[in-house]
């Protein structure tokens, strides 16, 4: 049994018996004062809950879990943090809190991209633009197999069969670039018109054309992902559908843009990296738009905990090593917005750490995703690459 | 090459050479009327694209495919159509007209689920609930672990570890349904606290509650499907935490909710489909709310195509053979509300036929669902079994 005193007044958690103290010292908990250690609240409620805790106020009578965590009902996404500090201490590994972050850690792994210029040679052609369905028939034969063989622009014939018909299907992405850079010319209407039936079928059209462009623009074929569940898949520079025998024409990467002003329920965010996880692609998470200064409060982190995690042989502890990730603590039922995650991620950059997300389902089973900065050399908006991982 | 004729005044496209008439006869295409075969926009465009057909008009000028296909712009989703007609086309199967269906084809395969009576003894428990984590602890032990072990309701101690941990876990349906039906009491907010949290937080609340009712209500156990994508999994009645060796253990079933107010793109519908596919559960669809009555307009039909499938040897055909689908065309980009994916459904019944729902992706590439319905007895909701297929 581990005592806790409880100072009601200040909602104040501590430990002073020795025995307690060597223990939780030990362990890596609370802040040594003269002698006493000073617990935060989920340093509290897991000592309560799994170390055999049991907290008394100043006149001795005790005090069970809920009545502790009601005294922090106010706080912040408490559950989130205590359900996640909870998860991560379970196997075995060290959670402190963010405010102990000093400095720049060094333990980024910014993930570097190929990149490379695309020139669109000029073409001068006719399409036809269904705004019911957002797409452009070209009945050209010589421009449509072109554009397909040597930029993988549109679709000519069929599906995975482009011998059979003549056609060529442009997407509402790639209509709107061979506007604007490849010399299409619509029967039916113009840019102006494809623009806004656009944005009134497609959620946040500008971010997601925006991204659609910037990897055209280095060099990348970028196609739907519906798929694979999410926005774009992508292959890397030289890819091209008529080299089928080719390791690469394999897309090995989704894209889902996720816009600074969009916000989305956890539950929703993390079934699109599920699906990319499944079918073993590497999920891409765009935040389109105009980086933005690195904008940190150590007064008021967004993040969660500082985490130390595993050496060869061992874990690593405050004592003899140094963090790797910073929390982000979250539950499937919250939101999170594009604009949020990009400073939080500023936030990590800031003590050179990566972001360890950690989602605590409705049942208090805790999933965590690494975020890692992609690097696209030209490129003027923020990708990273988010990955399931088991600490 | 097969000559169509085109009528540019009444957009009519038809058929008139004997050697023609017979080729298209033979493939089931298009209407016969004294000797003319008349096509539908689809036929026509088929034979365009695909059979090396060309039209001309009157007075012999040549109508290229886009010209052709400009005439019926306005059509409703010309290219969903179209695209998905030609997908089916190109399986060697044959798709015909819905306006053709009569009558009832009794090809309607109903899943039946078990149902079993549902009765939770009176408990009286105090509970702390969290409004910012949507959650609900416990600490009382005894109370905690016979709801667990008895009904898997909460999560007593920890994920696959209940031993660790004292504390029970309640999400916010559990909460809601204890507080309706197992005399809990929180400590410091009522039902209606609870339930304004819950509709601040998440879309169609009420909706999501119903569901999980009424499958609790069946003897189900019902649980969050965030690690399947989806809102929740469920376990047949008679399943039990703590019977981990029994196979049944495993969730093979999961539930996506889609209320009838809702509407969602058609990528981000089929993306909860996929998670579920890709971890090999099966998924269910809720449509929450008393069934509407069956409304059929025979004259303004929702649904896209009567199809003919395959039998043992060969295809069906409407010559010796009857159809086994409708299908529901549709593309990426699309919405689908739940009302009208109802009415859809409704009408499928009424001719004892399937919904094949048929989704072309940007890229012309279609996906395939097939669309069961369940009999929950008991129940007064909609479910579907939605299972992807390859025809």
């Amino acid at each position: 049994m581990i005592k806790l005193e409880l100072d009601r007044k200040k909602r104040s958690l501590f430990v002073k018996e020795p025995s307690d103290v060597s223990s939780l010292q030990n362990g890596f908990y609370g802040q040594m004062k003269r002698g006493i250690i000073h617990l935060t609240p989920e340093e509290a409620l897991y000592v309560m809950d799994i170390r055999n805790g049991r907290c008394y106020d100043e006149a001795g009578n005790e005090h069970r879990f809920n009545e502790v965590a009601s005294l922090f009902l106010r706080n912040r996404k408490l559950l989130a943090r205590y359900l996640t500090y909870k998860d991560y201490r379970d196997k075995g590994l060290i959670p402190r809190p963010v405010a102990e972050a000093e400095g720049n850690y060094g333990r980024t792994v910014l993930k570097r991209y190929a990149s490379s210029d695309f020139k669109l040679d000029s073409f001068s052609f006719d399409g036809l633009f269904f705004p019911n369905d957002l797409l452009t028939l070209v009945d050209d034969e010589t421009v449509g197999k072109e554009l397909y063989e040597r930029y993988w622009i549109g679709q000519f014939g069929t599906y995975k069969a482009a011998h059979r018909g003549r056609l060529s299907k442009y997407d509402i992405y790639e209509t709107i670039f061979l506007l604007k850079h490849g010399s299409l010319h619509l029967k039916n209407v113009k840019l102006a018109d494809v623009e806004k039936a656009a944005h009134k079928r497609i959620k946040f059209f500008s971010d997601m054309y925006l991204v659609y462009e910037d990897w055209r623009r280095r060099g990348y074929v970028i196609k739907t992902g519906f798929k694979f569940g999410t926005h774009f898949r992508i292959y890397f520079p030289g890819a091209s559908p008529v080299r089928s025998e080719e390791e690469w024409m394999h897309s090995k990467h989704v894209i889902h843009v996720f816009p600074r002003k969009n916000k989305l329920i956890i539950s929703e965010w993390a079934r699109a990296i599920r699906v990319a996880h499944s079918v073993k692609k590497t999920f891409i998470l765009a935040i389109p738009g105009k980086k933005s200064p690195i904008k940190v409060n150590l007064k008021k982190p967004r993040l969660d905990f500082l985490l130390y995690h595993r050496k060869s042989g061992g874990i690593e502890t405050p004592k003899d090593g140094s963090p790797k990730y910073l929390m982000y603590s979250l539950t499937e039922d919250e939101y999170i917005g594009g604009e949020g995650l990009a400073e939080a991620l500023a936030e990590c950059k800031h003590f050179g750490l990566e972001m360890l997300m950690a989602i605590s389902d409705r049942e208090s089973s805790v999933t965590y995703y690494v975020i890692k900065e992609i690097e696209l050399p030209g490129s003027e908006y923020e990708y990273y690459e988010i990955e399931w991982v088991q600490p």
